[in-house]
């Protein structure tokens, strides 16, 4: 940290969205860390608290176009990008020849493997990067995380189903083919650009699949638990909007491997996050969005009934699926207790 | 009517929106009476089922674009304009030449005085259909409603306020100056084209005052409460949106005159409405929107309190404040009786 | 019919809760039948529109205490039963010695075996009666519906993912075993009975699966696709609570059988429910809630992804899934056309 | 403080309902404070996260049958009360014996005339506790906070009328008579304990007055309202339930003094909370509850629209309405920053 006060200092790209609003009051809340400067394209400049009114009084920066120049007179630790898929990588080059570390909450660094991502996005333009970019899960890729210099915020649904999977699959206990994610997320999750499915009488009082067979989170999964497990899981993966603010919830349907009983996948859980502060392993209730929104939280269980494993999980997509995950992994990346600010 | 089998025959002009798919579901309950042609704009033309995918199978219509010639040929009775304001006055003149009977859903012709329009509005540019309009609030002018050949169907807020204040302010139980109308609506009131305001996660959930002090609803009640009373009312109108899709609540407050009491005043309620089927004056219950949606009611009742009177107004905003006042009115105009396919 | 009307005179057993409100909300639209009187239990008698205040005006009668004269002095012609399950067949033989036919919302009727019924509610009282019960699912039982004295209104997830499942498992395109059906309902599904999980602070923006591996519609799900199929189907059933108010929606996980493809699967559903007027086979949108709620429809679809069928299926839980499919059922009843009244 | 870590050790009756869960949160994130033990009544005992499932892992606490002994044993310099009107004041004198300050959520010292609380609760049981205590409301009575032993925190109501209506009532700029507070609540202001008119499907897309004419908080706005500018303003309240989880909204109608303009009114909210971190005088947007709920802040604005004065004025009913507030009231009282752990 370069800063006098102990504090690191955070450029943030991209605070008009959601994800960019919780990075800035979570942030306000960390005894350790500042948002120092905000930068964004040019028709969304103006007064954070313009974007955000809940924010007013307590953000007074504003969001200013960006340049090198600027970005390097706030001589800055870290660069968080709240920006969409396509443009982060656009940022980061420039970013890191500045010296800044970088957490980045778009895609364009979770698929290791450039092929898929230009499947499913587009060519990509950094492949340097690509190659040395840490994917930010921390309960998994704690320790290349705290040296990384780049690190991919997962994915939303990437986070709230591999929490789950990965444990029960690299015990041998859930059989990785076949492997269903049914998923549900509020409707935050989709951005915060106006359009008619989100308008709020159409979406309101409306439970909707989406992205039948082909939503990209997908890859991302089977990538991070081949990753994990260095097993193959070719899953479905199908998403659906619930009409809600925030909240994600997976209902998980697996085969068990022979000799699997809810006993043993529920100690495999518990093996694996004992000393995870932000896994929860519920026994007392079935996890549920009202239990984790407004956390850090993801909470996970496990049932056997008619010859299938049933994993649950639930986070908040904004938080543990996307911002205050990031900022974990800032902790992580500066030698802080993983938990700092996050509660 | 000129259709063989008894039915009236409807061109709806505008079938894309929120009162344009109510008229078309409650229309296809109605016994005596058919939708046999809608038109729309340029850019909103195709199956109505693509618009509003509940009516599938039910509704087989096409969006055509409007033409005097298409329209002829349809050999309708009656036009119903479910269009924004300024555009139903471009298409009125031309249906009425076609010797169509009109209900219009906008504003365009409810304000009798061509100058207090313009103020609120643009010019108008139809004074002789402005000058013949009957307003269509069926509780007060039924009698003119039949005969007319265009009617000016209410606004929701209108008719809500004003089905509760007119009696009480006609037998002279509250003062005329000094009426405040608090009104809260569903979302759906604010239309069908999305905007950041109306997205999703940035309505859900939020209560928000808007139009503070200069509402377009305010003189059209002023104006009607004056037909109805002969007295001039110059209110203070506040609307305010509430995270539900339909359901519109007025809460009044007035000074009583001398001698109110809740007595006298939920009499003059009562005598007023004794023999309206669709006005119910509660006793039981305080009006709520949950005992009107999806019904044409209006509920209204009265207290006396700390000095005020408060009389509470309820109703779905899309139903007696839109599409099934519609309806009532082309009951009266046909001849039939006015609850025919409300129920 | 012994009503000199030509109405059919309906004995409504269980007014107050929400399949009762829906009952008398269409039929009183319903051009050919009546309710004549409604009878329940000592602690929930009195005006129906003191139970739901939406209906006042429209529904004048009162819940009186069920009495064997009383009911049959009312000369109907059918009962319809909208009371708890294990209560409903302490009325049915009462019922059907006074002559009238039946439609019963409960699950008393619906479990052929009574073994399976008495393993998932309590032992059954009325064996004479469930051998004669003919399920009432019309999209599949039409004729026996129609000639039969007792009728066993389905439970809404059965009639939700057999709707979807049963043409194309009869058609040899998915394998019986390893189905999964997770499914999502409105919080009307849980009843009329306050509760803190259905508090609305706990229950609003909070999604929650619930009946782990134990939810009693699964055997019900089983017994139907075997006697349309013929085939053991040992399904996987999931259910979740969403907070809207209503709508159901399951998204169901198959294997593909050799051979199956997208199209066949489609072609399977169109031909099944061709001349079925409230199945629709979705090819223009994926089925949602909101496309469905208010109204008689079922919405079904099917994808094929990741080497698996998805099957959606959507419905309106109290209606589809409870109260109108019960008035389609006494359509067919009754001799007449099925979708009489519920438009 | 006694505590050697220099910690504030707090006492919670009462940590089952949902300001108790917000105190157990916000206390959770504070840097200088912390709850040591919690009691409650003997059918609301056990592990707190059993009552609140969001808080596993982080509140590992029970709560235990309340003694006098076992309380003191804690050696807490604070308790806070989360207890219903009636039953806090049956704990208040114990506590105090133990040397404990108080805080408390309830009505029971609020109403400093035992006649007026005797009027709309019962007799009072601790007239000496209630001669002594401060009434919490920081942005007026700070200074008596600081040194107070027994704080009644004030009613949600109370605290977004008042903030709106005292400064422009003491410049002199609006009427003291007359004043109509129309207000709205999330429902997570009726409390935790199940009723049908707070179950899901009975309250959701539903507004809905109540308590018209007699809600118990007027008396507490009319007192402060008078402690704060000497003035008797006989104001007529009426709340209403809006369909979300909380947020707080009053919509305030005044009649202006003479020379009252709507700069004059602003400047006066100005003047008065310009030095005060969490009451915001919004020129930039209408207060709405989105932009305050999960803060501790309330917004106020004000508009002159025609003839009368409009105050706007929102909050989080559980936290500057309840939780956070208490919160700044102990900051106050043990000489923090009044901002201390409320970010």
């Amino acid at each position: 940290m370069n800063s006098s006060s102990g504090h690191i200092r955070i450029v943030l790209i991209g605070g008009s969205g959601y994800a960019g609003f919780e990075v800035l009051r979570w942030i306000g809340r960390h005894p350790a860390a500042e948002v120092v400067g905000v930068f964004g394209p040019e028709n969304e400049l103006g007064a954070l608290d313009s974007f955000h009114p809940l924010l007013s009084g307590q953000v007074t920066l504003r969001q200013e176009l960006f340049s090198e120049k600027a970005t390097a007179a706030l001589k800055a630790d870290l660069a968080m990008l709240c920006v969409p898929h396509k443009v982060a990588m656009s940022y980061v080059p420039a970013l890191r020849k500045l010296g800044l570390r970088i957490i980045d909450w778009s895609a364009d660094y979770r698929l290791s493997d450039a092929g898929v991502y230009e499947k499913w996005y587009c060519p990509h333009t950094d492949p340097v990067g690509l190659a040395e970019a840490v994917y930010g899960l921390p309960e998994f890729f704690a320790e290349k995380i705290a040296s990384a210099d780049l690190v991919a915020n997962p994915g939303c649904y990437p986070t709230c189903a591999v929490l789950a999977i990965a444990p029960v699959l690299s015990a041998g206990l859930i059989e990785p083919n076949g492997i269903v994610v049914n998923a549900i997320s509020g409707v935050s999750g989709a951005g915060r650009t106006p359009s008619l499915k989100q308008h709020f009488p159409e979406r309101n009082e409306n439970f909707e699949p989406y992205a039948v067979g082909n939503h990209r989170h997908a890859p991302e999964m089977e990538q991070i638990l081949k990753a994990i497990t260095a097993l193959e899981t070719p899953l479905l993966f199908q998403p659906h909007l619930c009409p809600m603010d925030r909240g994600m919830l997976c209902s998980i349907y697996a085969t068990p491997a022979p000799g699997a009983t809810e006993q043993k996948l529920t100690a495999a859980l518990e093996a694996r996050y004992d000393d995870k502060p932000f896994v929860r392993v519920r026994t007392d209730v079935i996890p549920a969005t009202k239990y984790v929104v407004d956390t850090n939280y993801c909470d996970v269980a496990v049932r056997v009934a008619n010859g299938k494993v049933i994993l649950f999980s639930a986070l908040d997509n904004l938080l543990k699926g996307a911002s205050t995950q990031g900022i974990q992994n800032m902790n992580l990346m500066f030698g802080m207790d993983e938990t700092t600010g996050l509660y």
